[in-house]
């Protein structure tokens, strides 16, 4: 045996080490969400410390360094299981070794205070007290940038930690053509809407019955109960803690089953996903997710392509009627224009399908301006309220409703944002490219059977977990990187058509 | 700062990361019998052998020992907190390092499989299938108990692992008086118990409703909510699985509530222990239970002291028929007769008060019989059956409800049974010295007010961790370690009296 293969044999002992350690750690922040008593907070606060750093510690160790080192000496080739992860260790060692830890550990305790100033300015609506935590976040946002590298923007070094190889310019030029072409979209839509009443599903949905049904469309699609489950917290996730065991959350509202119905479709989008990477590759960048855009185009094509579509209500109507007798007095296509109805609001996560990336398009602009030096934290909010009102024609009066109204920032997460638009346009092509490549699936979505779909995502992006980076997937996938084109036709289509 | 005293800290620090671990791993076999799905075991099983063997790995280590070693020149004061720690971390120490690994990873092998043989004996009900690898438990069990050392009896060694200080010879004492005692008081519980129909309670009791009273009752005793939690298992447990976290587990029976109820009183016994520690201590022999047969005494107040009286239904009746109407046509006198109806049964799990203790003399008796090598395995079931016809009456037709109903044994668990009767000899011993010292408890118990006692036992018992050890615990408390002779009076008075 040539001594690179040994390395990557102890390479990948150790991959496996730190993912034990924390898939661990992930399973204790699940319990901590779902189950843990509140006075249980502080110790659960030392495990989770101990865990992760023993992680960190354990894959930025040297001889990691080193062992990586030998393994690019020995030339796999290029399409072997080794060169991919080789070359994925690579990107998160150096990521996770170029920035000091005393660099680190400062983010660390800027990000804890600026997420409580962040509390008390939303709740007071004051931009004022986050402010001066924002001024430090984005100062050592820089440093890091700094410390990580870049071609043309510093934001370049902050996408890349969560969508590796997009850049600045490459999302300027997406973002480009998709504002003008949804301003376009929206006053249509907006029209249609006006024959729908907002409240025209309003009724009385038992928590007990929109568990039953959620479950039933989970299942339906294809999530593994035997390898999953759904449990309830504030805001929705989905985790993976383990190999076989990915885990969702919801939460329910007893006047509209459609919180819970398009959260649990969400999240299990993203739980297919994990469940649908290589499990003999858990711990490994081949059995891992290969970026944020990427996972949150599953989430999004189960939710909006398929759950948002008249196919879906046409197939579920019945059964949905069973579990909640009050839709009896709808049509499919009316519950398919209620979940459809498009109208500018200033809360993001509350947003329709149309102007959902207006206000990503809004953050991702005032990020780069930020991180590049063009605008002042002081006129944040001044920026944001001009903007808002250009995009979506609504007046923010109040900060807590416009620039403070997503934690990211206060967690240190800048670059983080435009991830979400990326999934919406990798949703709309790769749904666009599953139906080229597999005809019969209009007709199967219209009766309610997923597994083409399912096997589909399968094979092309679920189970090549990171084998190629993310926007090489997109063009074995769909013959192109990611573009705009695909969503405008899609939005153009689905609510001016 | 003396050399000793750098030692010590070290020590502390050594103890309190084990600790991490440890209930790291406690709270992944708690979301293993709680929430875990079934296609996650295999890995759950890797996150805990790696967590539990890095614990085993870190307390056991040479450096350990030689810091023990260091800590007991020092000399600190016999009543400090260093002493009591520093007296627990040397039997620990010595307990985990004289046997050889070599041995212990012959046992744990060896337990998998005979688990497994168990089960199907078991469900076969032919212990010719468990014997073989009873056998392989006893000669690993004796050269595990060679290793540790003991003064009359290999069973003196075994039992240390449960009940640190206790021995054969005073096991021995106490059953002896115990047996006849029992046997004596048996025949007019018995008789009385016919006046009660076996089914007087059987009902229809909501799950949801007995989750309610459950937590009433348990919220009254003092268990803290906002540091624990109850689930459902199908074998009830109490797991702290880290400071301000203890959870308690239950099952329901639809046709009959009591047995949540009790299960829940247990449990909570033991979780009142556990958030009665000294959360400072946490992670250390202060801030740690001393025994299983002081843990059980804790269960068993709870449970039959408390639970099992007049006085418990005198005041629960009126809220429990607010939660099941059906309990309105009982008087509190019929439901406590209920409660407490004596009938010899073949299962331990499922005995009334008073032939529990028979249950566990024969288990005791087997054990020693055969550890000191006077009964070969061969002979188990013929000597169960015997002795059980003797104590209890009732002829033994198959092993399955005989000598092969618990699973301890496969589990190498020898020496483990006796705790429980010490648990229910303690418990008397413990009550009937509150009584003496609390005089305002007779009418307080009347009225559902727990907290003197409540108060009384966390002085005396749960605030003391492992400070002194078990049976000066006792001494300590009552005046006298655990004797049969209250919990003979016990039975006596409230069965026949």
């Amino acid at each position: 045996m040539p001594p690179q293969l040994a390395s990557y044999k102890k390479l990948l002992a150790r991959a496996r080490e730190v993912a034990l350690l924390s898939s661990a750690a992930d399973a204790l922040s699940w319990d901590q969400e779902t189950n843990m008593p509140p006075k249980a907070l502080p110790y659960r606060a030392e495990q989770l410390a101990w865990l992760s750093g023993q992680a960190h510690r354990r894959f930025t160790a040297k001889k990691v360094g080193e062992l990586i080192a030998e393994c690019e000496q020995h030339n796999f080739a290029p399409e072997s299981d080794e060169a991919a992860n080789v070359r994925e260790w690579r990107r998160l060692y150096d990521r996770a070794t170029k920035v000091p830890p005393r660099l680190v550990e400062k983010m660390e305790r800027t990000r804890a205070h600026a997420r409580e100033a962040w509390r008390a300015a939303r709740e007071q609506s004051r931009f004022q007290l986050f402010k001066p935590h924002l001024d430090k976040i984005l100062s050592l946002t820089r440093q890091m940038a700094d410390c990580w590298g870049y071609g043309q923007s510093p934001y370049d070094a902050l996408v890349e930690g969560y969508e590796p190889g997009m850049t600045a310019g490459a999302l300027r030029k997406m973002f480009a053509e998709l504002r003008p072409a949804i301003v376009s979209i929206l006053p249509a839509a907006v029209e249609r809407a006006a024959a729908v009443p907002a409240d025209l599903l309003r009724g009385n949905y038992p928590v007990a019955a929109q568990q039953a049904f959620n479950r039933k469309v989970a299942e339906a699609i294809g999530f593994d109960f035997g390898a999953g489950r759904i449990d309830t917290t504030t805001h929705p996730f989905c985790s993976r803690i383990g190999a076989g065991d990915c885990r969702l959350t919801t939460r329910y509202n007893p006047q509209d089953f459609t919180q819970s119905l398009y959260g649990v479709l969400h999240e299990a989008g993203h739980g297919l996903y994990e469940q649908g990477l290589a499990q003999e590759h858990f711990g490994t960048p081949l059995g891992s997710a290969v970026s944020l855009g990427i996972h949150e185009s599953q989430s999004r094509l189960w939710e909006n392509h398929v759950g948002r579509s008249a196919a879906f209500w046409e197939h579920w109507h019945p059964v949905a009627a069973e579990h909640f007798p009050e839709l009896k007095k709808f049509s499919p296509a009316q519950i398919t224009a209620a979940v459809n109805r498009v109208s500018p609001s200033f809360i993001r996560v509350e947003a329709d399908q149309v102007t959902y990336d207006l206000h990503i398009v809004l953050r991702f602009e005032i990020e780069l301006e930020l991180v590049e030096g063009r605008l002042g934290t002081a006129d944040v909010p001044a920026y944001w309220n001009e903007q808002f009102g250009r995009l979506l024609g609504l007046k923010v009066t109040r900060d807590a409703d416009g620039c403070l109204q997503d934690i990211h920032w206060a967690g240190g997460a800048i670059g983080y944002f435009a991830t979400y638009t990326l999934g919406n346009l990798n949703a709309a092509q790769l749904m666009r490219r599953a139906l080229q490549e597999r005809p019969e699936l209009d007709e199967e979505l219209k009766r309610g059977r997923y597994q083409t779909l399912r096997s589909w995502l399968r094979e092309k992006i679920h189970g090549q977990g990171s084998r190629h980076r993310a926007q090489d997937l997109m063009r074995l996938t769909t013959g192109e990187p990611t573009v705009s084109l695909h969503q405008i036709h899609y939005l153009r289509n689905k609510f001016n058509g």
